[in-house]
């Protein structure tokens, strides 16, 4: 199973593909998708469109992990940054059906076995889970693979009946 | 000329036509687009976008007009009021050009000469410049009409070098 993982934002949007099987994970492909501040609110939100858009056609994933919104401090790029996201959400849903969202407290307790786990724990878990070779860079694309990971994890204890 | 306004929202999206020639304003129509509680986030955002884009379509307005997100107090709605305008946004911005954002204090500046203006004041400013025989109904549909007015007065002192 491939699962594509998308951490939303409005200037940048991570995502990392992973490959799922035997319970066995593979990392396929990660990186980030990036708007130009230059560009007017309306064109980021195209671009998110798009380039979201290339991403499901370009990766055909089987099933798409969204993380949820953590309530930035900055109530302007908050604001921005839900905007944004709701545009990746409905590109995403509207091509694919196998879409989940899964909240930063479920990610770091399903990816590290604890909910309160530093941003740099998560990565080395990310890093030794795929077994790459670097942190993946940037942390949004790390951050995307943890979702991506959470989800895979979370199928996996369900299908035991674990959750 | 046509202009929409729109008054973004996730469980409701106000929106409201008017007609604008020689500095006279014509009511044409006024409404709002509501989405079931019962839908999942991503479908109630799939409807938001097609509905976005049948007003823009039956209305073919010259000009758009969107109320800038004012930041909720409730963070979970706001973030789920944020990405609904993000989709509005997105949808918009792919249909017409001719897209502006006014903030919340503009549009009762503008339409009531007062920034701190309640939302009576406003829909009575409306309903008044309108000559409209009742408030417009639902609040979001007045809110929307009452942007529509500050793009139309805003274009008029613009065009007379007042701002």
């Amino acid at each position: 199973m491939r699962i594509l993982g998308i951490d939303p934002g409005y200037a940048i949007v991570g995502y990392g593909l992973i490959e799922y099987e035997n319970g066995k994970l593979r990392p396929l492909d990660y990186g980030a998708i990036e708007t130009p501040a230059k560009l007017s609110t309306p064109e980021r939100l195209m671009m998110i469109e798009r380039k979201t858009i290339e991403l499901v056609t370009d990766y055909t994933p089987d099933e798409v992990a969204v993380e949820e919104l953590f309530f930035n401090t900055n109530i302007t790029t908050g604001i921005k940054v839900a905007q944004a996201r709701g545009v990746v959400l409905l590109s995403l849903a509207k091509m694919c059906d196998n879409l989940f969202e899964y909240t930063p407290l479920q990610i770091k307790s399903t990816v590290t076995g604890n909910g309160n786990a530093q941003k740099k724990q998560v990565q080395y878990m990310v890093q030794s889970l795929l077994r790459l070779k670097e942190t993946p860079k940037p942390d949004d694309a790390a951050d995307a693979l943890a979702a991506a990971i959470c989800h895979a994890f979370t199928m996996r204890d369900v299908k035991r009946g674990l959750k």
